[in-house]
């Protein structure tokens, strides 16, 4: 089987020039078959209070409104996408930039309403995704730039992008040998949050329900590490979480980060 | 070879929910092989003016300044192409929305600096196609859904949807027989602007010759008209130009519009 990176990076990426920079050069000379996912960062709330569209939220979790929808339709798969894709082109990657919608790539249920209405977001599972669709995209050479929304019943919906990055690496698990890549503002998952050095090189499912039991884990890091161990429990090989920097130029090589297998 | 429709629709479709509704379903009921190409409409002006961003114009045509390719990035190829592409998912059309940057499906020339600089706009020729991954995405039995963005040296660039229709059409011609169609607020290419009953129903090289050196169209529909008939002489084999209600529910029957052939 061949191997297959999909990474994820996020805002600290996103926001600032320097980084991103540095990240879709060293994204464009991975050799391996690749796909990026990304969020929208400050960029999508900075336009949102241009437009007056203030985002709300439940407990840290946004609720997306009808307008809200619209905004990160537009940021992300309009904007940051198409700004991304057309620089990975420049970098001789052939880039292709979607959401769930095309092509069917990520078909969600529209989360029911409970004692929240969390507004258009989609909840998804590996088998919502079109994997052969993605598989054809890779086998043509092109690179799959994701931004995370996803569809049902003709509306677009918000969707996690940290969850999408899992899912979709269970549905391609099939295909090829799956490594996911979470980027973050951290060198991995630390044991003391408070302690940047403190980073666990190597976490299996033994040690983190371990850790868990003990309570070591901010609970920041929790839905991504839910997210990486669903993900490896149904076929991913390998999650690596860290500081871009240090991941993406070095990949298949030795490298900081904290790294999840079985 | 088999036939391949390319239709483009304008802001008198875009803007009025009942005829987009009515066009997206006579649209995804088209068996053929088909791409459709929209603009923005007057969606990117209204909200370009509540991001106070205002579009500058030399003898009406858009000068496309950075704010204004990042409001038509977003407004093209975010939110309308996405909901398009969704709500034709919800119709059973397997759509995938994508620009030239995506799969580097058009590569561009940035408009060289004469008396204007136009800015952030691209020129085209059809050799700038990608036409081989078009016709994977086809024979894929998706529905490319095209916002009118192009791309070179890493930038994304503005570019005529019209002309890119009769690019895309002309380059796509070694693989099908193209016929395009030009949805537009008139019944057809009208012989007396102020008579709408005026359809030339058929028009070809040597009428339309003649019907220029009598100055008789209107200059509104003179570029459509070079675009038709320049991608008429370089392989397409049919323009059909009219009003969407009566082109796309008939489409390959009898139909109202101008048809035009070489």
């Amino acid at each position: 089987m061949d191997k297959l990176y999909i990474i994820k990076i996020g805002g600290n990426v996103l926001d600032n020039e320097e980084a991103l920079g540095t990240f879709l050069s060293d994204f464009a000379s991975i050799q391996e078959p690749k796909i990026l996912i990304h969020g929208g960062g400050k960029i999508a709330t900075k336009i949102g209070d241009q437009l007056g569209i203030v985002s709300k939220y439940h407990e840290g979790r946004r609720i997306t409104d009808a307008a809200t929808r619209d905004l990160v339709t537009m940021v992300y798969s309009g904007l940051i996408n198409k700004q991304i894709t057309a620089r990975l082109q420049n970098l001789n990657c052939n880039a292709i930039g979607v959401t769930g919608t095309d092509g069917n790539l990520i078909r969600a249920v529209k989360r029911p309403i409970g004692k929240i209405d969390y507004g258009f977001v989609g909840d998804i599972a590996p088998e919502d995704v079109n994997a052969a669709f993605l598989n054809f995209l890779l086998q043509q050479n092109t690179v799959p730039v994701f931004a995370p929304l996803t569809h049902a019943q003709g509306e677009i919906l918000n969707t996690n992008a940290d969850t999408i990055t899992a899912v979709m690496g269970t549905a391609l698990s099939k295909y090829f040998e799956v490594r996911l890549i979470f980027c973050f503002e951290k060198e991995g998952v630390l044991k003391d949050v408070n302690d940047p050095k403190s980073v666990i090189r190597n976490l299996n499912s033994e040690l983190y329900q371990k850790l868990l039991d003990e309570g070591s884990f901010h609970e920041g890091i929790l839905p991504k590490l839910e997210n990486a161990f669903s993900a490896i429990r149904s076929g991913v090989k390998e999650v690596l979480i860290g500081e871009h920097s240090h991941l993406i130029a070095n990949i298949g090589r030795e490298t900081k980060g904290t790294l999840i297998t079985a």
